[in-house]
């Protein structure tokens, strides 16, 4: 039985998502950890999950509208977005976005594919 | 009704828990995300929690001992303790270690007091 999961991040690469979205993603027993990175322009349109969503900024700016409130997050910055809540996402500025997003519990698919 | 919780830990002081020891804390709905500083020498004692564990070093070295087996983890990595699962830990080297550490579900108390 195993007791435990490791990575290194370091030494793993991102996967694009979009030309503007890359990620590295962690999948733990009852959690998802997701490094993200979202180039200037990036926009997340409205969506909602049934997971919470934990956002950390590790550097950059990003709106996110949630259930209509406007809500800045900055460089060290974390925020929980509840479950089931509506929310969209723009990055603020010429500066790439540098997340760690914790989902809760885990789903196959948490991302939103923006193309369907 | 709440649909979301922010927080800057830039404008959040860390609390001590040990003289080498300090926390910020973020409670989110079903996970709590801690922030971490270890200064060199401190050791966790073996331990164990209903909670999943996910640590992820941002800066230093650590040596976690789980299960009884050793797995040395340095700045990137990540890794998930399952609930349940005895571990502890200790410093490695003379640098501080900085790491954000998840636990979930949320519980009143996952921090073992060292002094008990």
């Amino acid at each position: 039985m195993k007791n435990y999961i490791k990575t290194s991040w370091k030494e793993t690469s991102h996967e694009f998502l979009d030309p503007k979205l890359k990620q590295k993603v962690f999948t733990a027993k009852n959690v998802m950890i997701v490094h993200y990175v979202y180039d200037p322009g990036l926009e997340f349109e409205e969506h909602s999950h049934p997971q919470e969503q934990v956002t950390i900024i590790q550097s950059g700016r990003l709106l996110l509208t949630i259930a209509g409130e406007k809500v800045e997050l900055q460089t060290g910055d974390i925020c929980s977005v509840f479950p089931n809540v509506s929310h969209s996402s723009v990055v603020i500025g010429d500066e790439k976005v540098e997340a760690i997003c914790i989902f809760t519990p885990i789903s196959e698919r948490v991302i939103i594919d923006k193309s369907s």
